[in-house]
C-alpha cells in the first residue's frame, strides 16, 4: 500500500556519476583551514553526493521542516558518529523518509533512514540476531510469528533459523525500505525468500487492530527511533494491541533505545508494558558499534500466562538442527550473550528505578509497592 | 622523574581566551558549502582552539612527525567519534605525548592524549571500575597491588575500596598526565589521596625490572593505545615481567582493544600470556560510548598456584563492607555485570580461534592440541 511502486525510484547514484555529469562543487585550494582539516578524502566525493556526506564522511544527523542539523540530532545531542563514505549507492525518498545507501571504507553497506544509521554490513548481526534470538529461544517451540518493522529482512533471517515456525508476518510500512534492501542488502533480504514469509506492506497499529486476539507466540517491533513515522509505537495503545494480539504466555521484544543516553524513554517505556503485560518485563542491551553510544536495548515482555524466564534460554539455538548454519552462519548471539545481555550497569539501574517510584507515587490508585532504596530490591523493577 | 615539573605548563586557555588576545581564524561567510554544513556550532569556537577541534567539535586523530590525520586514525579507519566542544580547558605537551583536555557538551570533561580520547567524566565509571575488580573480585583478599599506567588516577580510586589492601604502587610515566587530572579530573584524582598509594614517576618496564619476584597479588595495566609510549607493554617481555612480578596465583589485568575493531591484536596478547601465564587466561569486555566501536577490552591472565576462575568473582563487591559507597557511588560495576563481561560474541570466538589454530601450526615445538572447528571447544581458548 503505502510507498507505491518505489522501484521506478532506485536510480543508482553510480550510474548517474558515470554519465560524468556531477562537477565538484569545492577544490582543496579554494578552502580554509577549518575545512582543509576535515577534509579526510577526496573533495570530489564531497556535497554533491548527499547533504549528510561532508568531504567524503557521513555523519548522522537529522532534519525537521527544511533545517538540517548537521551533528545534532535531537536524540543525541552533542556527539556524532561519521564513517568513510567510498561511494554513495542509491538515495532516494517515500512517503515516509529519506532513504541513503553508501558504501563505507571499513562497515561495508550502510543504510541510512532520515539521517540515521539503521544497518551496516559489518554490525548488523548484533541486532538482528539479539533482536530475533532473545524472545525465541525464551519460549519452546514458537508457531506464529509477526515482525513489525524491519523492512531490510534481517529480522525474518534470523526467525527462519527455528524450524518449529510455521508462519512468520511481517508488517512494515515502507515499502521504498524493503526494495532498496532487496538490491543492495541481499544478506538481509534473504528473510523474505522464506516460505513462511507473508508480507504486508502497511501501518502497524492498523494491522495489529485487526489481528485476531492471542494469534501470536511471539512479536517482534523492528522500529526506527520514536521521532517521525516509528512515534505511535512506544505509545501505550500500541503496547495494549500487541498483548492483545499475543497468546497467554506469548512474548514481545521491542527496540528499546541505548541505557547510556535514553534512560528517560527507556523507563517510559518500561512502566507502559508493566501495565500492558502481566507477565515479566525485563530490558536487555547489547553492543552495537554503529548506533550512538554502541548499545542498543531491548524490552522483553511476556503476556499473562506460562511464566517466562528471559533470562536463561529454554530453547537454546546451539540444539536447534542447524539453526546455527542456516543461510548464513550465526556471528553475535550464543546462550552465553542470551544470558549476559540482561546484566544492567549499577547506574542504568538505579536510574531507571529512581523514575519508576516517582511514576508509581504519581498513580493514587497503584496497588504494588514501589522499589525500595536497594540495589537488590531493584532487581524486582527487571524481573517483574 | 619524566616530565620534569609539568605544573609549570599549566596554564588553562579559557584565562587566556578571558584576556580576549584570540581572535578566530574564520568567519562564516568566508565558508564554502561543505564546511557550512560542517559548523555545528559558534565559528568563533574553531581551530585557534586545538588542532583536533573542527567547528567547535573534537574528533578522534593521530598524528605523526608533523603530519596530522584528521578522522583517519592508524588504529580505526574509517570511522570517526565527535563530541561537541564547549570550551578548550588545557592544551600542553610532555616529553611523551600532547594533552588535551576540553569540556563537552554531554559526556563533561574530556581528557584527550596524543588525538585519542582517555576518559569522559560521564563514562569513565564503566572502564575504571571495570579494570580495576575484574581482578580484585576474581582473588580473595587482594593485598599488594601495582597499576601501571593510570594517571589520571581512577583506578587507584577504584583498587581503593578494597579494605584488603594494603599498599598501592602505581607507576605512570607522564606526570604531565596526573598533575592536569588533579586539576582538571578531581573525581578521578581524589584516587591519589589514599594514604596506601604510592607514586613512582617512570618507566614501567624498568620498574618490573626492579620488582621482587613474586611481590604483588595484582597488577593492573591501564595504558593507552599501543601506538607511542605504550608500543612495548603489548610485548613479550613486559608480560614476562609482570608474570614475575605476581605471586603464585596472583592475577593481572590489561587493557585489550576491542573486539569490534582488533581481533588480531587481541590474538597476539592472547598468544603472549598464554605463553607467560600458566594459570587462567580470560578475554572479557564492556560498553565504553567515547571509545571507538563503543568497547573496550580487558585480557584476565592468572600465574600458575591456587586456579582462579575469573568469570565468577569470589570477592563480591556487594559483600565487602562499605565498597560501594567508598568515595563515590559504583556507579557501573556489579557481580551481574562482571560475570556477563566473559560472554563473547560468536565472530569474536571464532576470529580469535582461527588466528590461534595458525599461530600453532607455525610452532612445530607446540605440546597442545589446537583447538578444533567447534564452539564447543573454541570455549578452551578463553579458559586456558
Amino acid at each position: 500500500m503505502a510507498g507505491g511502486d518505489a522501484r521506478n525510484g532506485l536510480q543508482m547514484v553510480g550510474e548517474r556519476e558515470a554519465s560524468g555529469d556531477v562537477a565538484p562543487l569545492v577544490t582543496k585550494a579554494s578552502l580554509p583551514p577549518c575545512c582543509v582539516k576535515a577534509l579526510a578524502s577526496a573533495p570530489e566525493s564531497d556535497a554533491r553526493c548527499h547533504a549528510t556526506v561532508v568531504s567524503g564522511w557521513f555523519s548522522q544527523s537529522h532534519g525537521k521542516a527544511g533545517k538540517v542539523q548537521y551533528y545534532n540530532n535531537p536524540m543525541w545531542p552533542g556527539e556524532a558518529h561519521s564513517l568513510k563514505v567510498e561511494k554513495v549507492l542509491y538515495q532516494g525518498k517515500s512517503p515516509y523518509q529519506e532513504v541513503l545507501v553508501f558504501e563505507s571504507a571499513t562497515y561495508g553497506k550502510v543504510l541510512v533512514l532520515d539521517g540515521i544509521v539503521q544497518l551496516t554490513d559489518k554490525d548488523e548481526c548484533a541486532y538482528q540476531e539479539m533482536i530475533a534470538h532473545l524472545p525465541l529461544c525464551s519460549i519452546p517451540s514458537p508457531k506464529t510469528v509477526l515482525v513489525i518493522g524491519g523492512g531490510d529482512g534481517g529480522v525474518l533471517r534470523e526467525i527462519a533459523r527455528h524450524k518449529s515456525v510455521e508462519v512468520i508476518e511481517i508488517c512494515e510500512i515502507d515499502k521504498l525500505v524493503i526494495d532498496v534492501c532487496k538490491e543492495f542488502f541481499p544478506d538481509l533480504s534473504i528473510g523474505f525468500d522464506d516460505p513462511r514469509v507473508r508480507l504486508h506492506v502497511g501501518d502497524a497499529v492498523e494491522y495489529l487492530r485487526n489481528a485476531p486476539e492471542g494469534k501470536y507466540d511471539a512479536i517482534i517491533v523492528d522500529s526506527s527511533d520514536p521521532i517521525g513515522p516509528a512515534q505511535e509505537l512506544v505509545e501505550k495503545p500500541f503496547f495494549d494491541m500487541i498483548a492483545r494480539a499475543l497468546r497467554p504466555g506469548g512474548v514481545l521484544c521491542n527496540q528499546a533505545e541505548s541505557m547510556w543516553l535514553h534512560t528517560h524513554l527507556i523507563q517510559d517505556m518500561l512502566s507502559i508494558c508493566r501495565e500492558s503485560f502481566k507477565g515479566s518485563v525485563r530490558y536487555a542491551w547489547t553492543s552495537v558499534p554503529t548506533y550512538p553510544s554502541g548499545v542498543i536495548g531491548f524490552l522483553l515482555c511476556s503476556k499473562d500466562g506460562l511464566p517466562v524466564d528471559f533470562t536463561n534460554p529454554i530453547n537454546p539455538i546451539e540444539k536447534l538442527e542447524g539453526a546455527t548454519s542456516a543461510g548464513r552462519e550465526i556471528n553475535f548471539y550464543n546462550s552465553e550473550m542470551h544470558k549476559a545481555a540482561f546484566a544492567i550497569p549499577t547506574f542504568a539501574k538505579r536510574e531507571l528505578a529512581t523514575v519508576y517510584v516517582s511514576s508509581k507515587k504519581d498513580q493514587s490508585n497503584s496497588k504494588e509497592e514501589a522499589p525500595k532504596d536497594k540495589i537488590g530490591s531493584q532487581e524486582a523493577l527487571f524481573t517483574a
